[in-house]
């Protein structure tokens, strides 16, 4: 099967690492296809970043449809454009943070978010009650890190996150850590040897969650939320959005 | 004072419906400036259209900061891009939406929203619920009509209002009614009279809260959550919306 | 317009610092009446004493019928009387707890209340609560000072305040102060321009949603909870409250 | 032991009921003491009656104190003055509401309350939601009597009070009725027997818990929100009131 | 009247101190009847040892109904197999953490529970959710301790508990104390006296509103949640366990 | 992989077609290990049937960490002792109702549950609340059918499905189907291509999220709540259960 993941940031690198990840956790049988959209943000750090990505995010759901994708995964931890992509496609669409959440509360009773920049932390407090997880999640743990820092500087972001993991567990009582960041995979490995406890990372759950709905053969509900977008016009720099 | 009313669909003769009823309730001294987006689609009905709004909003958020504008109002009843509209800007940004609710919660106990097509229920009591307002809105109501019936055929616009009124009055126990859709302004005032209960018009509720903060001085807190964006490259269709 | 705002507690001095600051926020062509009760404690810093102020807060919303008042507020942080003085009258009637509520949620994500005494805490909670802003209130923070201390020993007030604000932005990340009393009017413009957060006193805020609600030309719902009080004799000492 | 049951209404005729109901279920050894307060409402069936009676009640309190009471009871199903009442005095204070949604939820998984006029219907949500029991509180039923209906027209009452228990059980799943009045404590048995499910009175349900926690020798918490209230100045009708 | 108590651990030295203290509380009326499961473990500290206990409290409770018991006490602070327990019965039966919840929020307006080791905690947080407790219920704190600890070593019991007591009214804000587990009821005394402040043993607590409910004359509702379980065919070592 | 399912109750037939169900959609590299427990209840229906199913399912789970399974499905709608396995072994161990929830959350926006008899309707509410998704749930609808209806009258089992499945469209709003039991498998497919939405059966989607955990190489948490039962000695018929 084909699953598509879609990097909502413009940042190549941190889709190839990205890709790889997913790769390395997806069956042999699944073709991973890893982009990110051809417009928007370099990085996701802010709700005016998150809204500003989503119609790239869009183009590729779009995109998707016609190159045969059997699923999909948004791979930023904010979940963006995730009910829209719903709207425009019935194949699956996974977001990284409701599948690390998810998966989370199969392994663990109480967990923490660690994540990027302080002023994001409203932001997934909400992503996170959206999906009914308040109660499951103790704590969301920010660093004074931003996206880019975790890809240009691996050797500090891990100390942030180990520190930051470290906390989780002595003070929130977390007994699995959700690392919210797709571009903190590759550290996800280490800090669960360090630490004994899960560690996750929402890219390679997301990826096993989408093989599972496409083996299952299940497609989005499309009678009333989901229902394709209507069709209508759209004018100015996004014309080529008018749904038809 | 002056106060920006951003109409986030691009249909032009909506704009002017909604300047009409904002500057028939604005102060003397207050200017309304009623715009649409340049971009965007011609109405919303879904997350693919209330996303694919934002950008064009966002915009004139921007435009506003320059034009010397006091405070602004997004008039749509899913106040898309509210957040982020906040992080641009230190001027107060008041949703329609939320002016709605808090007004009615000052009117009535318990209230239901009537509003278009069947398929934003969904979108709406997520917007409700992330106000805290889930336990005084009783029902989300919706009728068969999409955003442009209620321009294009009134008389039949009003004749569902009018059904989806009583029903709240009688079904749900609703004290008071908030309309749902910036496009049923007009229909505010002969409801009100008919059924005797506070029918609510979220534009001119909003223009009356902005005028309150922008007299009161209050400006958006930069502490954390509504920072100005980080500074960043954009790139592709949307490389001017970087923000320096 | 007219808007009568009662100071609940029969301390004259805060009625009168009320009055000068609601008269300095409210329009040219407001005229505000400010009073205290005929009867009741002089501040309020328990159960026994909100429950206690409400008659007499209640014999100046019927006296205000009669005076021509087009609005009121009641000026204490525990909203005394609330509800019953909505049943008295169809003029809008604003307590000054929910209109710093609704307003600090556009200004800032998530706020803290500085308020008096640490027995009030539990009640303000249950106040936040019943508002739907347990969210987004993320602490309440009590001093040792009593009501009356912040009248007669300002600079110590203004010392706790200080402390208690720096502490709600340090420790719980609040974007917003909202004081939690009505006598602590004085000390928000300090305070905002020290912290750089809105810093919110309730009078003026519900003056300022009193207005707007006259000029929308809104009434109390009279449909079921508010519905003027039902007609019958009332015995001893509150003869006179009997509602006929 | 002594216990005092106040009626917060002042209509003898419903005391006596009261009394008689308590005395029925009560220990031989127990003394039931009834008492309405020498002021206030002949019924209430408003926030405006609920807050009025609350002075007399509170007196009643007072006097309690000085008449070797051992615990009190507030005979009225918006228990008002509650909390009041326990900063007055560290004996137990039991409200028959909350004592009947306790006991309910040790008799059956979901219930029903059957009151008076609809209007009080938000009063007794939020009530019941300040207890905890939103959820096992299926819906609160109203008819259209007054309390005082109840008295006079006894056949007209169990009329009323049938058809809607027959309803709660239909159509809300309800596994037990809470009669939402203390006036309604002479229909609990028939309706019992008739329905075969529990019909709980709150009175007497009330004055069995507090038989039960004064023999468990538990007094109220001094600690901080029941601290007695704090001394001071009342001022006019309510002089009296002042604490010392 | 009969009360039957019945300690859901095998322990039968905690059976004894739990029968002391429900005897000590009980009504001269009142036989005790306490036991101990005939299987199972030896104490409770993790699901698998609740939902092991389940089967021999079970049995008690089938035992008791041809015992001629008027009503039933579960005297372990999970309440474990409550909810089966009522199927089987339509005596009232009674858990002590419930008990403890409803009798604490009459007498203090937050509390915390303290009991044994961390890895509880999140069960009775779930626990206590499931009574609609949680916004009453400010903390759980568990001590190094497990069950059996406190009955070998009270003094090192009674230290842990005091420090924990000290840092709920400290640190939490408590003004009651609940003993989450029915081992602990020797120290309640004590501790209440110490901190000045309600310390609630379930136990006894449990036993008073069994008595009420009998009192009462009121049953388990048979309508639906807690009809008797279906008859069926059980096997394996479980066979005796077919309810016929 | 190996993964166990467990079915809970001890009706073969069931267990059959559940692990047929189970294999059809597992990968070919998936070996299935279908089973009952040794004892227990031929099927579930009470709070009493699921307490009792457990000690057989915990057997159950024991004994697979001496097969060498690599992860563990309880096979019933109710997740018996699903907080116990995850003690017992570190392996990962999935619930079908916590599955299907998860499932459906991932493909439409509100969905409702169809099961067996009315009596269950509590204990569903009340898991599907632990899982934080009550406000996705839109009802639990029930049907006058047992579990073992369903197997022995197929056709009028498939009558009631699709009777409330059409409901639960048209009147729930619901976008999903759950079908909540494990002995719906059959059924699903059919319900599915009738009504054109999501019809989900747990027993598959579990196997799927089992074989995805296994493979990002996930293990339970052995922190704090899931740390493996604490040794200690068992009694009566229960000997064996000691944890050593």
């Amino acid at each position: 099967m084909k699953i598509k993941v879609i990097n909502p940031n413009t940042t190549l690198e941190m889709t190839e690492s990205i890709k790889h990840a997913a790769e390395h956790m997806a069956r042999k049988d699944t073709e991973i296809i890893a982009v990110s959209p051809k417009m928007g943000p370099i990085s996701i750090e802010s709700y005016y970043d998150e809204y500003l990505s989503i119609p790239g995010v869009l183009e590729e759901i779009k995109a998707g449809e016609e190159e045969g994708v059997d699923a999909f995964v948004i791979a930023c931890w904010g979940d963006p454009g995730l009910h829209a992509a719903r709207e425009l496609t019935d194949k699956p669409v996974v977001g990284i943070a409701e599948a690390s959440l998810y998966l989370a509360s199969m392994l663990g009773a109480r967990f923490s978010v660690v994540t990027v920049l302080p002023r994001i932390k409203t932001m997934l407090e909400e992503l996170v009650d959206s999906y009914g997880m308040s109660k499951k999640v103790v704590n969301i743990r920010t660093t004074p890190l931003c996206v880019i820092d975790f890809e240009n500087d691996p050797v500090r972001g891990m100390e942030m996150l180990r520190a930051e993991t470290k906390r989780a567990i002595e003070e929130d009582d977390a007994e699995a850590i959700l690392l919210g960041c797709a571009g903190m995979a590759e550290f996800a490995d280490s800090l669960e040897e360090e630490f004994g406890v899960p560690v996750i990372d929402g890219v390679v759950a997301a990826v096993k969650f989408a093989e599972s709905i496409v083996d299952l053969g299940k497609k989005t509900s499309k009678l009333k939320t989901y229902k394709y977008p209507e069709r209508k016009e759209y004018t100015g720099l996004l014309t080529e959005f008018a749904h038809k």
